[in-house]
């Protein structure tokens, strides 16, 4: 459109008026292709930020950002693909598990995924941590990986939603990260350059979580859902809880470790609790499962051992050495652990999620900058967990450490400020699944 | 500041919380030195756009731009100085008028002003009209007019406000323009650079106004009061009216003559109105005259002449024909005048006073883009004027042309389109002076 007047419309989100869905469009186009200046698209960002966007505003900018890449449509290539994506948290290794489990019961399942930064870990990096295990796939090898293992996950490539990393970069250093309708487009226009058939969301709430707060939280859940609307992809999300680490490890190596553990039917009960969520939806969604033959499918695929099967097959498939799933010896080894020991008896009444992801990131686990380096060893293993008796002096957590040398002492008071320890029990634990959106 | 956090700092702002005063200093500090990106400026103007500022966020603001160029601290210089701003308007010639007034009276008065662009007309174009007046002085050249004449009026230098200039290059194409705190600041940094003793606002309301609304009118005169706080400048405000043009004559030449024409006893009314209304607080304010004496000392100085006398020293210093005042074939006369007669007999009940000023400068009496160039002999008179009565074939007004050939017929038909013409008399005439603030 040769008379967009990028003046007047910037008037308009100014004062809260709604933008005109072609506007929307030709305003991300001339962006990304450099012919709107970047204060011209911080302007916009922040008027947005302030003024927020309707959900069809949100639902335009969403297929802009996602239509200035590349558009896989691999809902086209076969029957049925799910994706799914997770707003993060500490200890989330739900994609690793879901993975294999869902492509045991032969459902297609597919993510282009993403690499942690800040309190929350990363699905790739933890699959990094298998040795050989390659995540940065073509398109082609991507595909190959679903016709071989039923299931992949890897980076998403440079050629897609370019609009989204221009974007987000000026977001960055202009004070519009904290933003609904930009923190879903964002997210969108990513998730949904893949073209699958079917997106469970894994929304997470509580204080490890992107949202802390409920109704944030269900906020961000709508507000994916209907960035959707139009795009092609059945999108569903579940809220779930983060108000504790999922599972007992967190880190990269050991939650590969916990991950194997759950498809060998060992796992914590609520890791496999939060996937089985997931993954019956993704089977109800395929049209090819009701719920009561989903849940039986998916207690046949674990019991059974073709779950863990799958995983091999994975695995083999994306260049990575199977044989981890038998010998954990395989993966990175931490040089130290540091246990720590209760300093009362007790119940745990909270760990701060939060805090215990900055923890974890600090020990190497994770990044403070894009370009940090992981260290796949480290990690902390929750051996007592929110709601535990525990007793004094015994050991409620193990630090693992890539390399030797840090102060054990500082590290056990710091992990010791963000677990609180009760004299009474929970009156009641939050519920793992909190909510079903559709 | 080394340690000014700019992402924090535009969260914050978006979130609506204010800014600490070194904060806003730093911010503009850089972005003047080039230290800060235009995209960051551009997210906190929209912040500030949307979210407004507390006043004493927009007095920081107005003095960091203030300082980021020269300030002549005039009121050091002189015992007193006086200053006034119009914030615009058509026909709007009491800065001419004000200034050999006055001075007449033994009140120094200078003023840094601008240009027309828009609607309304410019200062410094009307001058121009003169023969020989030069209103591109030096700061030297500025004091020695104050000094030989008592009056000066000259464009602001290049070294007042740099800060302005590049925000308001910026404001202009993020959709910004419309914010009373940036509104407010622009003004006021231009405006305290001088130093004078004292500033008197004209805040202009109605049809042909910056700020149509009588609310928004007081709401700019009361930003701009307290803009100035702590700036050692006193500044009250008049909101005067701008529903109707002011004077008869609206253009570049025709507004000298009706200047000179006031300053010899003859000269409209309301012209003579508004002007005095402004020039008794500005002795007022000198702190040698009270309101009684300075109105017996502002009908002296006109009686006696010596307010033209005034006029005539005022045009030499600045370099200017001063037999203007006495030959009016001197300034420049129009190729051509295109008489409009009322179309029905009745009362003129309102003239759109933006058309008006829009149809001046489509004659060339004024500027749609910064770089157009001024035909002062282009312009308006207005023979009758709001309230009064006219006759069907009467003429009501003279379109002046600078040169022959526009379609006559188009341009009386232009005319007439704002000019309203009812049965009946107005019941009630709008003040020409609504409010004092001080």
């Amino acid at each position: 459109m040769a008379d967009l007047n990028v003046y007047e419309l910037l008037n308009r989100k100014r004062r809260g008026a709604p933008l005109e869905p072609r506007e929307i469009e030709a305003f991300v186009d001339r962006y990304t292709r450099g012919e709107i200046p970047e204060y011209q698209m911080s302007a916009l960002l922040m008027a947005i930020a302030i003024n927020g966007m309707t959900a069809e505003e949100m639902a335009t900018l969403t297929q802009a950002m996602l239509r200035s890449g590349e558009q896989w449509h691999l809902r086209d290539r076969y029957d049925f693909i799910a994706d799914k994506h997770s707003t993060g948290g500490v200890g989330d290794k739900v994609s690793l598990v879901l993975t294999p489990w869902v492509a045991a019961c032969g459902i297609k399942i597919g993510m282009l995924s993403g690499r942690g930064l800040g309190h929350t870990g990363g699905t790739l990096d933890k699959l990094e941590a298998i040795p050989g295990f390659n995540a940065r796939l073509s398109r082609e090898e991507f595909e190959r990986c679903v016709e071989e293992a039923g299931g992949v996950i890897s980076t998403s490539t440079d050629g897609i939603a370019p609009a989204d990393k221009k974007i987000y970069a000026l977001r960055d250093v202009t004070g519009t990260v904290e933003s609904l309708p930009l923190i879903t487009a964002s997210i969108m226009s990513k998730k949904l350059a893949m073209g699958a058939s079917a997106l469970i969301l894994d929304v997470k709430t509580g204080s490890g979580a992107f949202m802390r707060h409920y109704q944030d939280s269900k906020a961000l859940a709508q507000s994916l859902i209907d960035a959707a609307a139009g795009s092609g992809t059945r999108v569903e999300a579940l809220i779930t809880d983060m108000d504790r680490p999922l599972g007992v490890a967190a880190g990269n190596a050991n939650e590969i470790v916990e991950t194997i553990e759950v498809l060998k039917g060992n796992g914590p009960a609520d890791v496999e609790e939060v996937t089985r969520a997931q993954a019956i939806r993704i089977l109800v969604m395929s049209g090819r499962y009701d719920d009561a033959s989903a849940r039986a499918a998916l207690d046949e695929a674990l019991g059974s051992g073709r779950a863990l099967e799958q995983a091999r097959k994975w695995i083999a498939a994306q260049g990575g050495n199977a044989e981890v799933v038998d010998d954990y010896a395989l993966l990175p080894q931490p040089a130290e652990t540091i246990e720590v020991k209760a300093p009362r008896s007790g119940f745990i009444a909270h760990i701060d999620t939060y805090q215990a992801g900055m923890f974890t990131v600090d020990l190497g686990a994770g990044r403070k900058k894009a370009d940090d380096v992981i260290d796949y060893a480290a990690g902390v293993m929750f051996d007592r967990r929110t709601g535990d008796a525990v007793k004094a002096g015994e050991t409620i957590a193990r630090i693992q450490l890539g390399r030797q040398g840090r102060d054990a002492e500082e590290l056990r008071n710091r992990f010791l400020g963000f677990v609180q320890i009760a004299d009474a029990p929970l009156l009641q634990a939050r519920p793992l699944v909190h909510e079903h959106l559709a």
